[in-house]
């Protein structure tokens, strides 16, 4: 079941899913020209063979060596996460701080080998799912150990069990997206949990980032999808709670592993809510004159008690990058799903009902001809939305700058909060690029909006001129009340901000929580709390 | 705002709702003659004027006088919980623990100036609500401590703020179900959280012991309702998360707190999402052959998508009970309701699907006839809830053992637990009396059920008899894979099952938790965990 292909050293994705340089050169005229910014003078990445890292400060003992891979390839794949800095860094060969060993646990009891070295050893553990974090999450410096150990939990990728009846199953944390897909295909079941890094991705990550997931409404994170998580703790042993559909016996164990990212213990496996694949689906594709109208219909959906699968509201500017628009129009895709055969009645009734909502606040659609109802927009958009990760490195190699952010906010809160981020970003970016938003989960209370940033890269200077940017979008969603993260996590780069944001006594309980189950501060220093 | 009505020294409610002695001598041979056990012997509860307490161990300093009772009243009425031995206690005049001062804060101040003087005085504190606890939540016998004072926040009970566009409001953690229901009426508004507590318990409690509400599916717990919390630590200042619709920024704050029953910090308020009254409501009852038959029918009801309202499965022994049935029949309230005045079509459809789930699991219904459609009996069947603490008083006073417990467990394990958990009680009951269960909420996982005991008391020997029976109940709940509380809460009746069931790195990682905001652990000492 493990995974045998190469993981690109920099960079998203496989090696033999990537562009070629050569194909990225021939593209490039082509996606400068639509863009409107970037150059067709390619850069060319630092090939692996030209990257030099430190030596290694560790040793790790004979025990461990079947499980270790102290590779220039291994180390640098797993140094860096896969934000905009990231990739420009990766591509450079810059790899500020790879870990000095990369170990990759068959089972659980290697698992607690690798702690109870490390904890002796006085080195620093990275807990690894599929490195997809954008925050920082998996780049650790190490200081004040004796060095850094990435723990890769790739190989942990089995479905173990499968409960047909209360429609759950037990998953290994290492499990990517496709592959615990693929497995739960096997019983007609899904998880239909579809986060944009889904093919690198994995269950463990995912719960330890509280990541988000396919639906717009109820469901949002792993955390409601979540039965039951299992994990090794460096000083007391395993965290396992009981599988529960629901309880209310004191502070949820689930709730504390939840977005721990890493630093409380080591995720091993978890049961998760499956369901059959979707027996009614439908979508449509919902103009509105402006952004704002759209946000006003999508609040009255959010609390309508429709609760639609799918609920995105895309503004002009980025319907037009995306290709869903023209640039004249906001872009609401309204969908409804259902697992239960005999529904089809209900969801013709909430999708008439919802198209109504829409229609009050100025909403135009066409009626679908032909059975597919959407479905071909929508899937052509969930696979331009998977493929996205591979564009970026296209567009850094090109430099053009592109990257995201995301949060939650109120509604009363929305419109001003929304103009004063634009307005901070549109400040940063002086005049060039643009910035988009769009909304990818919604509540009753509130939306989660999600903003691009396209520029036109200061070539040698990304990173001096993404952190501007980011200064000013996080300066202004602290300010106006609103998340510096809704479902991207902190990490280490979201530190200046979570730090206001959160409330003090909780980071004390937080801190005594984690030096109780990891005295010697080994789990992935840094992220979330000072160790 | 501040309720004035005098509250029981024992047993539930206010003194101007309950029966008089006369009324229960009269009711007694007509409740006995329908349970089939009973007495018309009615004990004569100890009157408050013959409640002996021991003196005071504590003095409160001058500055707090205004907020201080040591009165036998109400030190009387805040030393026991509302559970089957805390009623018989109350009635027989045994406060075992009473606190020795009841402290009511009259805003936040005075709030932290009691934590200050507790943790100077090494004085343990009860955060109070509506003392409505039926697991020993709120009966601190104070061990190790030089005196325990009760923290009564019922004084702080006002709806200080209203957002309607977002639909959420800022609730003073003292206020009570009916009282915070009447500020938000005022505004057209309505929390529409009713659990069984709901005449007395208060947001703050129903946040401490994560409570259970209104709606069967999706937002069982008062956890999915929260938006944000505000409490006070001992030693860390106050704890108070952003107004976020959601987030995943790291662990969450709030998920902290809810469940923390009282040892973290005090709770003084919260934001929560409130919404209009329903615009539309549909209800029907179901018959079903067997528990088990009806069981199915929700199990695909749950996984169905279709999120009803209310599907509460009350098998015959308990329909007999409650008058719903004769007995030959389980029922199940299957309801939808809206709060959107175009949602009727959606309603019709829900409803439809709905009974043709219940249809090909055998249900069958009567298609109600007038407007109320099925309101009426709805309508009843709550007063009834909402009304039986008051009759659980009557039982007591005439020889009838009354008690419940509720669990949760996955649908797979639901039939062989059930089995078990009720031969268990049975045999426990040693061929008298009667246990009977109901589903409360139902996830697609799993039900919520929900047991009722009645059974002719061992007077004089209530509390051994009913301990037999909870050891018995709870050892096949633990062995069975459930949890000991859906949302009942832990306190410290539950500790005995709790410890075996949470996991232990999850304890210790609570109790450094606690011991880095309440380092002298002065909070609820014996709640959840060993101070």
């Amino acid at each position: 079941m493990t995974a045998t292909r190469t993981r690109a050293h920099w960079g998203w994705g496989y090696e033999d899913e990537r562009q070629t340089i050569d194909a990225v050169r021939e593209a490039a005229p082509g996606i400068a020209a639509y863009l409107g910014m970037g150059s067709a003078d390619v850069e060319l990445p630092v090939a692996l063979d030209d990257v030099v890292l430190p030596d290694p400060r560790v040793q790790v003992p004979a025990a461990l060596a079947g499980i270790t891979d102290a590779s220039v390839h291994a180390r640098a794949s797993h140094a860096l996460g896969k934000s905009y800095r990231d990739v420009i860094r990766g591509m450079r060969g810059h790899f500020d701080h790879p870990p000095d060993v990369v170990l990759r646990p068959r089972d659980e009891r290697e698992v607690e080998a690798v702690l109870e070295w490390a904890a002796g050893a006085g080195v620093a553990v990275v807990p690894y799912g599929g490195g997809t974090s954008v925050v920082g999450g998996v780049e650790c410096a190490g200081d004040g150990y004796d060095g850094v150990a990435c723990l890769d939990l790739g190989a942990l990728d089995r479905v173990l069990e499968v409960d047909p009846v209360s429609r759950a199953a037990l998953i290994q944390a290492g499990a990517s997206g496709p592959v615990l897909e693929r497995q739960l295909g096997e019983h007609g079941l899904t998880m239909r949990f579809y986060p944009q890094s889904f093919e690198l991705s994995t269950l463990g990550g995912w719960i330890a980032t509280r990541a988000g997931g396919h639906f717009a409404t109820v469901w949002t994170h792993i955390d409601d999808v979540v039965e039951s998580v299992r994990a090794v703790t460096p000083a007391q042993g395993v965290w396992e709670s009981r599988r529960l559909p629901g309880s209310g016996a004191g502070v949820s164990p689930d709730r504390m592993l939840l977005g721990s990212e890493g630093t409380l213990g080591v995720i091993t496996q978890a049961w998760v809510r499956v369901q059959p694949r979707p027996a009614h689906r439908a979508s449509r594709g919902v103009r509105f004159a402006t952004f704002a109208a759209g946000a006003q219909a999508v609040r009255q959906l959010s609390q309508s008690g429709l609760h639609p699968a799918n609920c995105r509201l895309i503004d002009p500017v980025e319907a037009k990058l995306t290709g869903a628009g023209d640039g004249s129009a906001a872009l609401l895709v309204l969908g409804f799903e259902s697992t239960d055969d005999g529904a089809a009645r209900v969801l013709d009734a909430a999708m008439t009902r919802g198209l109504a909502i829409c229609a009050a606040h100025g909403g135009t659609w066409e009626e679908p001809h032909g059975k597919a109802a959407g479905g071909d927009a929508v899937g052509t958009w969930r696979d331009a939305f998977l493929r996205a990760p591979y564009l970026r490195d296209t567009f850094a190699l090109m430099g053009v700058l592109s990257e995201t952010f995301e949060t939650a906010v109120t509604w009363d809160a929305f419109p001003a909060y929304h103009a004063t981020v634009v307005g901070a970003v549109e400040e940063a970016l002086g005049g060039e690029g643009q910035v988009s938003c769009r909304f990818t989960h919604v509540y009753p209370d509130g939306p989660a909006p999600y903003f691009t940033v396209m520029a036109p890269a200061r070539r040698g200077d990304e990173l001096a001129q993404w952190q501007e940017i980011k200064d000013a979008a996080g300066a202004a969603i602290v300010a106006g009340g609103g998340t510096i993260t809704h479902h991207h996590a902190v990490g280490r780069d979201h530190r200046p901000w979570y730090d206001q944001q959160r409330p003090d006594p909780f980071a004390s309980a937080l801190a005594g929580a984690k030096a109780a189950v990891d005295p010697r501060g080994i789990l992935n220093p840094g992220v979330l709390i000072d160790p």
